[in-house]
């Protein structure tokens, strides 16, 4: 982790860069697999998962005795977890549900929204080392609250063919059974499409590498709807003279963790509590297992000695991290000031983690600067607001000759006419 | 217009398929002109400028003078009408600030969402053959609601180097006083990267001809927010025995007189009904300054016979039309069960031009079937909803061992750590 004392703010764009993703023949590669995808259905979604997945199997779709066996595969321990964090992930998700009521702009004018569930959504939950079962429920817990009729979801089979029963467990506690043995550009191509197994979706949710990542763009320029650009994974950490330095290097390599390519950011106004973190980094990143991952993600990791929690706050909205973790005096005041941040973490014992998997708050978020403008995944990911209205004659008579004399300067005669047309019928 | 009487049902797809769109060697051009922006700024937007717009002159930004004398330009009817449309969409979009309470997911445990602006908007207002004033309040209003901090207004100047007063007087209204004379591509790539005149801004909202929504996209797949791949408007009808023939043409002609493109579609149940709508567009176009343009899209056009409400509710929900208009028996009835639409308009007196301009709703809606996936320009599109979540240690102790749990199952250790360390902190 490079460590800045107080740089000037004119470099502060430059020393907050995110790691370059290197993308040079991603999409026209990436493309070329879609492609083939529309035009060959499973045969080519097979022959992919060969090349990039190892699978040798026929069969796309889990049958039901692996989801039904799944339950006994895992602990009752992993089950408990796994029903109390669903629970508070449908709890704090339900209270998101907006209501709506309808309005008269005026008298005889009446207009409301309603929220719609998006019919059909692909659900996508990536394979790689672990099994994470904890974005199945991230994705499917809302998709369910939401009331989506079709929801599917795609995540890569092991070599033998089979998907971690965690996922699969995780999977019918959200309620959903309609499950995929189908990953990275091969499963956003089979949802975007269709195949002979696999039904076409609206919408595609989830995170995944540079090629699902890329694949998903890709198909958003024609008719699909994604969830979010997703990119790798972040925290910052503001840290005063209250923090603990052993919390907060917890902190920094639970981040770090993901490996390359993630980044971690620690700013602090106290001089010895940066030594400190450094030092329990240090001490701490020892015994990871994925030592070597995180070390890849401290490479491009810096932390920062500023002179005020205003520059903190300052900086780190300029940064607008994924995770913000406040380990400050006054964390709820502070946090009444952030801009942009996909989700906050309040105090010393909230850490990073709860919210990856347990108190109910979602980790499908925006990372790479995209929380200045996305939210994260939430109810409204899954549903639409539909306008109405409904205007009475009486409404007309008022209204519309506000409508006439606009069309009228819009040089749309034909808008005009609709209302003329009925306030001649309508009469004084 | 094409009429089809009771189309079998495998053939849906194919008879509502929209007008293509050609878009051979667009993305290429239009990312020519944006990399140029990038790199050459202010002087590139001007050249383009020239190019496209016949805009000679080197100001890019309008002045203080311009905007105050827009006022003394337009009629006093005009004014007092925009003041109306502004108001009527004030009071429906302030409506849709969702109130956000904190929940407590389990003791100890409290979190919640927060709507927070989007810091920085860029707004854009097409030109053409007339001056869309309409489409100002509609992207201006709730982005003041909304409170986002920066909000700035790109459009196209005429040859005259001038912007039509009634734009202007409309961002009066709306409040944005930032206003430059750009228009198409150099617009986009403008508020993208920023030039010494304009600010880059975070997400860019408007609707636009190809190159413009083009350059959105191409623009998204960078750093950029857009509001929704935009494309040409479209109206379906359902009109039943209760609906009046001149009224369902006129409203047919209201979106058909945007041009080709753009596309109508009648479903009726009624045999008379349909011959009457297709004599009273007959009738009504010929009437129309645009009649040309009306023809080019009725061209693209169909007129559905079905047996049944039922099936006109199935056809649309296939279409998921940008505006539908319900001039049915029990239209409110009709609406509740609508699933893919994104204005609806109930009953016989509700014509679209009232959406389209001054009863409150947005205008700026999802075309070409997204629809299914997207809503149309609401509160929701100019904030975030960002996560906030505090644990106090009593609440770490019950949820802690969870997320140990998840952690170590999903092999992260340094997640399950982070809550460890904590736990060992706080003791028994």
């Amino acid at each position: 982790m490079q460590t800045y004392v107080n740089p000037p703010r004119n470099q502060w764009d430059e020393l907050l860069q995110r790691p370059q993703l290197d993308v040079s023949g991603l999409y026209e590669q990436v493309q070329s697999v879609l492609d083939e995808i529309e035009v060959a259905g499973d045969q080519a979604v097979l022959k992919y998962s060969r090349m990039f997945d190892g699978y040798e199997g026929a069969e796309l779709q889990v049958g039901e005795e692996e989801i039904a066996a799944a339950s006994s595969k895992i602990t009752k321990e992993l089950k408990s977890a796994i029903e109390t964090a669903a629970q508070n992930i449908k709890t704090f998700h339900a209270t998101q549900w907006q209501l709506m009521e309808k309005v008269e702009t005026q008298p005889g004018v009446t207009c409301w929204q309603k929220n719609v569930p998006i019919e059909k959504v692909g659900l996508y939950v990536p394979g790689g080392t672990a099994p994470l079962f904890s974005t199945v429920l991230m994705l499917g817990v809302p998709a369910k609250i939401a009331g989506c009729r079709e929801i599917i979801l795609c995540t890569p089979p092991g070599k033998d063919g089979k998907i971690h029963p965690a996922i699969l467990y995780a999977a019918s506690v959200a309620g959903i059974d309609k499950i995929y043995k189908i990953g990275g550009i091969q499963a956003i191509g089979a949802m975007t499409f269709g195949t002979e197994s696999v039904p076409k979706v609206y919408k595609i949710f989830g995170p995944g590498n540079k090629y699902v990542t890329a694949a998903k763009q890709l198909v958003s320029l024609k008719n699909m709807a994604i969830d979010m650009p997703a990119g790798p994974s972040e925290v910052l950490i503001m840290a005063d003279e209250s923090a603990n330095p052993a919390f907060v290097a917890a902190d920094l390599l639970s981040q770090a963790e993901h490996g390359a390519g993630s980044q971690v950011i620690l700013l602090t106004t106290v001089p010895e509590l940066l030594d400190a973190v450094m030092a329990e980094v240090e001490k701490q990143v020892k015994s990871l297992p994925r030592e070597d991952g995180a070390r890849g993600a401290l490479n491009d990791s810096r932390a920062f000695l500023l002179t005020s929690i205003d520059e903190m706050i300052k900086m780190s909205d300029l940064y607008a991290p994924e995770h913000l973790i406040l380990a400050v005096n006054d964390a709820e005041e502070v946090a009444d000031r952030i801009i942009n941040a996909g989700s906050v973490f309040i105090g010393h014992y909230t850490p990073e983690s709860a919210g990856d998997y347990a108190s109910g708050t979602n980790h499908t978020l925006p990372t790479y600067g995209h929380a200045r403008t996305y939210s994260g995944v939430n109810i409204d990911s899954y549903i639409r607001k539909v306008t109405f209205q409904h205007i009475t004659p009486e409404g007309l008579k008022q209204l519309g000759p506000v409508i006439q004399e606009m069309a009228a300067a819009e040089m749309l005669d034909a808008h005009k006419n609709a209302v003329t047309i009925r306030l001649n019928e309508i009469g004084d």
